[in-house]
């Protein structure tokens, strides 16, 4: 099956999981489920931006240095409580930044073009009206959206939302997502291995990748290559919204899960045109998105990358891709493909003189999980294209 | 001061704290504190990489589909337990993907192209030594540097770990980094503000930046502009590993920081040239680095990014830079800078047919958090430059 098929099967199997209420403060990353609207002006009153004088702009046109206004000090602003006082025609009143800008006032003369003189204010320079002041809901006014829905939330915005005060935020919720590890000759790392048997290891790269991506992983260990024990975890996968499954390294033994997905439920996929990561298969069991990935861990990771990622995106309400930054580069040696299929090539990045070069990675072997250690990001070869010639222009997927 | 000036003078007066081994399961973000050697070999025994037979290359030579090769069959090798059956001369042995390749064979042929007649296999095709075989080591050799000191750890990095059995992991230690918010205006979100007061939004949005950069915020409130509490708040700068202050608004409290500073320790820097983010101050108290920020919103997270970002970095072993990712783009209006300062321009990127083009988002007050929010990334005009052109091609670093 085309992977642009396979994945547009995916993506119309899996669902968001509805909204939490979470307090701002531990927002950070999590994903908006609806636009946020300021219920406040901010800032909430006319500040004063500088230290210096709060009067009427009008009484300052035309003041210079060589002729100065000359204004009344009728009182002080000070930050954090009202300002009582109020300025008439003629008069000033001392500020601070932050202060509140007295009634009556519409400017502030900085500090530094004035000068006191016998209780007489000296006005070296005009303001005009607004100037140094940050009036009311200028950064944010009542009303206002904003952040938007499906936004992934930064530290700047963790700053807006408590400057609206909104105190707590609608999220979407994160998936859980079980991850089984299939094969009897797999054992956990650190075990001595007697011969013919091997360290686990996708799924724990596959729990990390989840939590990149912002999922709940949770690892289910490792199941036995007999149905019974395949059944009854297959048969698990309703306790997750999402169900991800290594296989182990045999292409005849990894057909037993998606026979097993299809006894328990639907199978819907059964081989990609895709390398690594071609053997995936997806189902639904349990109304539980189901993915038989391959055992390799390179292939095991590029179909996640290249399928899991865009759903587990998609169920938090992010734009179903991959959601990684691109780059354009320039390729250092030629990249050969096969026409019909879709090609991952891990690449290096070197910023050279002029602008990035990507490398193409060299596996001598299918299993090569040092390509994808070595690799800043990877290049996708669409499956009407033989490969890229050395110094075309690429775009790179970076790795986060 | 000039930024580069500053820049120097933190980052020689921060250090790193260390190192922790941590599991290696839970070391995903983590940055290594040395290289990783494998201690084994992965794979750790010649395994075949596909479902077929076993066989001795050289008694295939030859073979086609009118004239195949003709073996005996003499045991299966079968996956995750050690493969006791030898193969000599013109014998073959079954063998599945995952298997160790037995004693005497030195490829395997794919199923595909054999045939079982008899008791005999017949051979189509022949391969060559070591084909569809994955060698010992053919992965990682035992020795070898896996990953390097310095690097952050990504998902494909804990498969890694866990391929070469690296249960423990020597990490960096993430800095301990307490944040005061000064100012007696401040009120926590969603507290009731009286005229004069302000929500406190620095403390949080600080709090996000830290986490995002891999420290441990600790979030110590709010200190009012008063000598003595500021003393307090200033003199526990040593149960932390950097303290961060960020003023209240206004320019003559916040002076009331850096004076603090120099009475209790060491004041190094007071004022730099940078736009937002000028009043920034940093020192030593009690053996630990502390930053003063400004009180406006966009100017302390914009001197965190600055000054505070490549500083934990440089505490955690990463390079001391920002490290963000920055792609080329046109810029779609002008920006205009002053000579002998540093300006950041918050842009909003937008994809074209041509490429990316960066917006700068046009501020209309100093402290404007909504252009930090709708920014997608920003641009640092130099010192020494008046600003760029429409339709120059800048140098965009994105946020996260």
């Amino acid at each position: 099956m085309r992977l642009e098929h396979a994945l547009s099967i995916i993506l119309s199997n899996v669902h968001g999981l509805g909204v939490e209420e979470v307090p701002f403060d531990s927002s950070f990353g999590r994903v908006l489920a609806d636009d946020v609207v300021s219920k406040v002006d901010v800032p909430p009153f006319d500040r004063s931006a500088m230290d210096g004088y709060a009067v009427r702009a009008s009484d300052t046109f035309g003041a210079e240095e060589d002729d100065p206004a000359e204004l009344r000090v009728v009182g002080s602003a000070d930050i954090g409580t009202p300002t009582e006082v109020k300025v008439g025609d003629g008069e000033s009143v001392e500020i601070m930044t932050g202060a509140p800008v007295p009634e009556g006032a519409d400017a502030v003369v900085m500090i530094e073009h004035t000068r006191l003189e016998n209780g007489t204010l000296k006005v070296f320079n005009p303001v005009s009206p607004g100037e140094n002041v940050s009036s009311r809901g200028e950064d944010v006014e009542r009303g206002q959206v904003v952040l938007e829905g499906g936004h992934r939330i930064r530290p700047q915005d963790v700053g807006m939302l408590a400057s609206t005060g909104t105190c707590l935020v609608k999220v979407t919720r994160r998936p859980k997502v079980g991850i089984y590890s299939t094969g009897s000759e797999l054992r956990e790392p650190g075990e001595e291995l007697k011969e013919g048997e091997i360290t686990l290891v996708n799924g724990y790269s596959l729990k990390a990748a989840v939590e990149e991506v912002g999922g709940k992983p949770f690892l289910l260990g490792i199941v036995p290559d007999e149905a019974d024990s395949l059944k009854n975890a297959i048969g698990r996968a309703s306790d997750f919204d999402v169900l991800l499954l290594s296989g182990g390294s045999s292409v005849g033994k990894l057909d037993m899960v998606p026979d097993m997905i299809s006894d328990l439920g639907e199978l819907l996929i059964h081989g990609i045109a895709i390398r690594p990561g071609g053997p995936t298969a997806f189902g639904i069991v349990g109304g539980t998105p189901v993915f038989a990935l391959a055992g390799f861990p390179v292939a095991s990771l590029v179909a996640f990358e290249m399928l899991v990622r865009p759903a587990l995106r998609s169920i938090q309400g992010l734009p179903a891709d991959r959601g990684r930054t691109t780059i354009k580069a320039i390729l250092g040696r030629k990249i050969s493909s096969s026409l019909g299929r879709v090609d991952v090539v891990r690449v290096e990045v070197k910023g050279e003189d002029e602008g990035p070069m990507a490398y193409p990675i060299r596996v001598t072997g299918s299993s090569v999980l040092s390509s994808m250690t070595r690799a800043d990001g990877f290049i996708v070869v669409p499956e009407d294209v033989e490969g890229f010639s050395r110094e075309s222009e690429v775009e790179v997927e970076l790795y986060g």
